[in-house]
């Protein structure tokens, strides 16, 4: 386990500083069975990440020499406040559970080399166990330790080759926003509802951008605003890739 | 955080004598936001169970003056060895589940007084996180310590009055069955498909049955069986009651 | 046809005794295309089986030498009392649906020699034309007899051999309860509802159990009544297997 | 039970003549629990037919003072000579069983008045348990025998005035066809599919069309041909009205 | 783009006589990508009829030799007076939609020789932009002009000999119905709730009906009354075969 | 129609420079039974938005004295160079759909002031008739415009005052991105599948951001790149307000 505490000083609902992340656990095959596996917390925020790794590509890719990672997120339904239904239920997932696992399976193949993973194929699952803001950033966060572990796994148990480069860098993400006009980092769910404007920002280990969203909830933001947002994510994965570096350096 | 760990010197795959319990661990409050909650584990068996206490009841009890509880079951995907794909994709809740969530719902209605109980509705969520056998019955294990902290949340926040006896009993459950000739109590995943007879018996703290499903996987079994295995089922669902009541016991 | 009528000289709510059986018929051949079916009715309950032999099995079986039988249970909307909506509409099958299919499949694998089917696959279809309590016993009974006459209909127009012993027993089913605190045999609809224990039991031709599903509606229900229970299921059985010989000795 | 046998001298597949109808049986009251129904067979065509009356009417029609008649059409797996995968386990309904439910609909609101009907609802289920050609005809003249007997059962046993003429004719359809150049009538599935036109018609007592559907499966049809075919769907129509009243005019 | 416009001297609705068509207009190639496309328009009733042309054939016809066809129909929400739910949204499609792509399909297939067409498939898609009565008929009028180019496309850049005679016949389709006891042809919107009696007819090129669907919405019809409509409509679908012509000799 | 056509003296695939938009062609009206209506035209990418105001609102808005605003977002089956499957035949809304629907909802909310709109709705309903990049921006350019038509309609129709305030700003979104290193506005088909940096903008009249959403495809983008591409689409968004505001003020 992972685990970053910080003092907090600040003047945020939870007495942490503008710039200031949650405190950060991470704890590496949670699920035992799984060939990666990673419970992230962020806070109260806790998102229970697994890597499924199968020989094998879906047709598509079938005889392309090239694999093929993609992810799924999910919520439990009582993750938040009140009880949501499930989507197994109702029998459709709807457009925020899509538009998220959308985001993850992105966010991931940015930094997977699928050529130099062969015919192969990962599965990201990242099941939403407590909700308090920031859970696409946490699992995209986590679910990159669990593809680490399964890639590593892989090397020792099928016939992908140990020396194989499969991952080109690290990649973390963190929401941003502005709240009663001031820049926040990482915002739990009160600052979350809060917002004028919210970012989620996903940033490699060398600092190049994979994706920026930013969304004004109330009035619109502009370029300055957007400056500040982008410095306070980039320092925030920086942490977060530390974060990681830190878990995955130690003893699964 | 209630537990009780034995000493192995069986026979069994995993060392236990045939009438042992797995290590068993219940952690309450595992879900703060829950009105209540237990991670139950049964050796690697890992489920979290929560219970949302809403006011009110759906439509066809409304005006009764009586309350319901129901349950819903499922499996995160990469609860098993290998990873299922989740029914909120395929689009529906496939046999298994549907029959496992109304088991829950009915044991779990048998100990609550739905008249004590008011108009008042309480919805249980029993979520495998991994799998290792005897998920359903870890579940109704569980979701009975979750379902007593929601009605004891419930008398302290609602207008359910304090004094109102709601539950009449407790209830556990555990699985048994013939392995290999051999009766055994609380079958783990590499014993459950090796076995000839399947039995999931759910009981009261008081000893009675609540349901009895025996299922003859491969030979049919006679009444001589049937008996063997209800006696192990008795004595392992009094040794849970006693890990239920010490859990309750404790401080959430 | 092949029915047994009794003559009514109990206290039960349409003049039985505690442990007599309901009129039982079974009409074999009522459709006409199909290779094996059978209308089989207990009192007003009206069950239709019928048996579809195809050869192939489905991809997972396919070279393993091995057959596969499976079962789907429906009711007609108005086989009930009031009108119930169409599974087919509402577009998903209920999870009492689900349940009583999978048992159906589970009971006639239970006495079938998969093996010796060959890569054939049986599909068993029970439709509820008319419901008045115990049909999932009726449809078990039922569709035994479209599969025996199915099988005897591969043997005389597939590869199936004539001289292999396919079917390894005879299996039928009852439903038995306690209402009012008196145990009875093969509930009809209006007892059903009063049962404060309601059971379901499958039995092969050789007297062994197939399923033993008992549900406390009410009260818990103790050993002493169990024992009763499954003494009255037996013999009650033990009369279908005859009613089934009967039935299947008869020139279809 | 009313029905028609006819000595068959002609030189079709069964031995019937071009304007002959097969043996025809309605069974009233085949459902005992239904507010009417009709078993109606024409040959080996045997659908079972339900009017489920209710009290009150969809929110659409709420307060209009007028009532509502509708109908679903489905086929049993087995019906027909191969099997059919279900519809509710498909999770949808083909556009052939909307497409006759919708013309069964149509044509029985062709000769009932809703205004006099008053707001309540009636529920017709043509369920076909045996296809041999012709089944939506058979629907449509089984269901205004079982909707005529839900309207007499409701006169005694709701507030619908027992003087009100709700029924404002009689309704029967059968199917026409031409093969091999000859026009036919009532058409049995080897016929049927050897149609190059095929017509389903509609026809009131008074004989009246309500619905005319004819399709060519091969070369297109003329004015001409189009004649001889209504020529015979009429006769045949004003057959089954004869039938019909026959059946309502016994003791049910 | 080939159209008619017409003086309009009548008392309809509209200012038409009672023979009289809408202004029909047909804009080939309006979908660029296509193989084959129409924006077909009688007067405010606007569909956009592609044709999609993919060399093979779907499972159940493959090593035939021959082809298929097949159609589907749709609308937009606010093609309507009043927004109508997306069918995808509701996660169905409705009776009336399947009904009208099942008779667009049938009435192209019948002019087309699959043989000749080979091993391939044409997608027809018909979707309504605007309603005002008579969208199904308009959908079969403007596919015979998307076919026609789809398959002279194939012609020239795929393997289909441009020899073959694939069409062998031309096809279109037109409403016709009894108003106010009036038989008019080429119903609006207005006119459509009206009748009495509403019939699509489809008729080939050469004369010869494909399709007649007359339904009666409120007295039945009878011969005479069929005989007018059929009158009516033979001569406008003669018309609308003429505007085919233009629109096909024109350089698209 | 507004439109704006710029002569073409660029190296991209079309002949444009860099910052040139394709015409753009808005079309008022194309829809003339819908309260507001745009065909709007991106060179070959072509949208059909509609606007549906309906007086009352949502369930969970109702009493709040405030007014929804929501959108959905579908493609036609052959809008694309290859024919897509429909969602409504599939059953079930793709996530690509969803998230497109979500973003066009969020950026006309952006603009409104719901408190003026009263309980009242507007539906907007962007249809992609023909696909060649940038559809999703389209889409809210086009939107605005039928939006915009739908309140002078109500004010003019319904008990909206003429002189409230309702919408607050303008707004219209644009694609940049960075093919062979390069930035360019307005990316065609061929240019997005090329891009290695993908970014949809959505800005206000007044130059403010609703939303910026940036994907790198191949490898991560930095901070300079990310503040070219920004003032391309603040460039262009200026141009599209201009050709909206043209076009409202035309008469419709």
């Amino acid at each position: 386990m992972s685990s970053q505490t910080l003092t907090t000083a600040g003047d945020r609902v939870d007495g942490r500083t503008p710039d200031q992340l949650r405190e950060v656990r991470i704890t590496r095959g949670w699920i035992e069975q799984a060939e990666g596996s990673a419970l992230i917390e962020f806070g109260r925020t806790r998102v229970l990440c697994t890597a499924s790794f199968t020989e094998g590509v879906p047709r598509w890719k079938q005889g392309s020499g090239s694999g093929w990672v993609t992810a799924e997120y999910a919520m439990l339904p009582r993750a938040t406040n009140t009880r949501s239904p499930r989507e197994s239920v109702k029998g459709k997932i709807g457009g925020r559970t899509h538009e998220i696992s959308r985001l993850i399976g992105r966010s991931l193949r940015a930094v997977i080399d699928l050529d130099a993973l062969g015919e192969n194929t990962i599965q990201l699952d990242c099941d939403v166990l407590q909700a308090d803001g920031g859970t696409r950033t946490a699992a995209i966060t986590g679910a990159y330790v669990a593809l680490a572990d399964a890639i590593t796994w892989a090397k020792r148990h099928t016939s992908l080759p140990a020396a194989k480069e499969v991952l080109t860098d690290t990649v973390s993400a963190i929401s941003v926003g502005i709240v009663d006009g001031r820049p926040l980092l990482d915002l739990e769910y009160r600052e979350d509802v809060a917002a004028d404007t919210d970012m989620n920002v996903v940033v490699t280990g060398s600092g190049g951008f994979v994706e920026v969203q930013g969304t004004a909830e109330g009035v619109p933001f502009d370029r300055s605003e957007l400056g500040t947002l982008l410095d306070l994510a980039t320092t925030g994965c920086a942490r977060l890739a530390g974060i990681q570096r830190d878990a995955l350096a130690a003893q699964a």
